[in-house]
């Protein structure tokens, strides 16, 4: 198979599902001393707070190198290529988190990367990826289409695209989170994810239909990026305006079209969150259990947060996506959301 | 043996030494799946930063049940108590963590704890405690001897006193991080610790003289909060006015009796930090390692941070001690000693 094949293999397939378990555990080989085996935290108060008999386990993925799950779908995609492919460099669009980690996937195989950010991308996001050497082309994503653009960059450099969701040897990295931790904590009933893109959800459902065949999976959006909402709604992709939402890293405008086709099939639903939600979840993470959470990485766990007798007696996995946000920005927004403003966190 | 004569045994001892690595042991063994095995986090960040070869090993007791260690000191002194003592109740005088610690042991125990606190403890703190049931009594720590009017509560209602440090299984409990920490990383070469009153520093210093006899011991306490360096230089207890300090868990205006008895034997020397290397250490763990560490938490830490060339080539080892400091007042701090300001963070 020649290269250009190989990354046909990871982004075509409309339609048809080139994911499971097997390539994720694929993925996980590749990833073994490379990324992080991030901790699992638990907290008997957020237990208490449940319910009798609950246990809620927290995939604490900001201790994930460069921040967030994302490293480990841009790990894996990049050690998918070939040698000829890898010296051409990496072009990647991400509002940060995938562009950091594109970085430093592209640096730890020799490779380049170019990356296209939007020229609001928090300033913390835009240090990291820089300083692991990725180079930066801005870009307006009020105004401007970043795939269109990113498309016309990489053609004009012969560059490799890797995009943040819609391929498949990156779904299967991210799937490794949900691997990971049912491997530590044994079966789950509930799994909560945040959707963006759809890559973390599409690979987690695919794992934990596959180990846990009885469990739920919902994906976690905000109120005012509800596009995956909409899309299952609808039965097909919904484009929404780009959503003004606190969480950063699920500001997208429509699910991607190949984790559509795995999240229709394989998600139990859609769950909805405010932003004031969202900060009543990082305070919570921050006061009683030590983590640094950005409002993105945080959205799953408001969806617990905010309902938890729902979960009452249940073995509840939720994954925390990413910890990348300055202190300033951290502090601002514990400023504006302020603790029993909107819907009250318990 | 009596329950009087072994609280004595506990507290008693000045001048003869009642620690030793199997007291630290015995601790480990009563702390077994009471206590959490805190995770140690890596950051190849921040090893590059000391330079070549070095590798530090953050114990993140932050993530200790009541966040702090000292859970640990107070358990393990709760549970050297006979069914008779527990039965009266437990009295402690703190200005934070021991206070949350005794009550949640005490309780874990089906004792009952009665706490005498400064006016001015972080509100955060007064709250947690209050939340594991610890009756609370408040004194003004800049006008009164919280000693006297501790064993005076005590003694009026008959209460069994469990100081914060000067008591041999209080030490030999906070000697389990040290314990825990080279069980699972290996031998170290350096050791940083914070100081306050003591018992941490003791512990951690019988446990790592005893498994790596050729590693070195450092004590770290504020500028402001110098009583064991000038104790140190003086080669007796010395006394300060109540310092003013960002690190509320290390305001001690001298060290304990038996602690200073361990420390002065094993410490290889006492570094000094500015509140604003604090801060700027808080700041660093919060963004580059996505851990919430209170003042004192991060004081061992900020002596690394502050000469981290110094390290260079070494195994380090740094206690991060707790965690306990509000979203407030954590904002606060990070605004009123900003990035850059003072002897910068590297």
């Amino acid at each position: 198979m020649t290269g250009e094949k190989r990354v046909a293999a990871g982004m075509a397939g409309e339609g048809k599902v080139m994911l499971d378990l097997d390539r994720v555990r694929l993925a996980a080989r590749r990833l073994d001393r490379v990324a992080h085996k991030t901790p699992v935290v638990t907290s008997r108060t957020l237990d208490g707070l449940c319910g009798a008999g609950t246990r809620v386990y927290l995939k604490a993925e900001c201790f994930q190198r460069a921040g967030a799950f994302k490293f480990r779908g841009a790990y894996n995609a990049v050690a998918a290529l070939d040698a000829a492919q890898r010296a051409r460099g990496i072009a990647a669009w991400s509002s940060g988190n995938h562009a950091q980690s594109v970085s430093l996937a592209a640096k730890l195989h020799g490779s380049s990367a170019t990356i296209l950010m939007p020229k609001d991308a928090p300033a913390a996001k835009v240090a990291a990826t820089r300083g692991y050497g990725g180079e930066i082309v801005f870009y307006d994503r009020y105004t401007e289409d970043r795939e269109i653009l990113a498309r016309d960059l990489a053609a004009r450099r012969g560059l490799i695209p890797i995009p943040a969701y819609d391929h498949w040897d990156v779904m299967a990295g991210q799937g490794t989170v949900a691997l990971e931790l049912i491997e530590e904590v044994g079966q789950l009933d509930i799994l909560l994810v945040q959707v963006s893109g759809g890559g973390l959800a599409a690979g987690s459902a695919t794992v934990l239909k596959a180990l846990c065949p009885e469990a739920k999976i919902y994906g976690v959006e905000p109120e005012a990026g509800n596009d995956t909402a909409l899309s299952f709604a609808k039965g097909e992709r919904v484009n929404i305006p780009v959503p003004h939402t606190i969480a950063d890293g699920q500001q997208v405008e429509t699910p991607g079209k190949l984790t559509f086709e795995v999240n229709k099939r394989l998600l139990d639903g859609i769950l909805l969150v405010s932003d004031q939600e969202i900060a009543n979840a990082m305070r919570f993470l921050f006061e009683r259990c030590k983590l640094v959470v950005e409002p993105s990485g945080a959205s799953a766990f408001a969806a617990l947060l905010r309902e938890p007798k729902r979960f009452a007696g249940r073995r509840v996995g939720v994954t925390l996506s990413g910890g990348n946000v300055g202190i300033e920005r951290f502090c601002d927004l514990m400023n504006r959301f302020p603790p029993g403003a909107g819907r009250a966190a318990p």
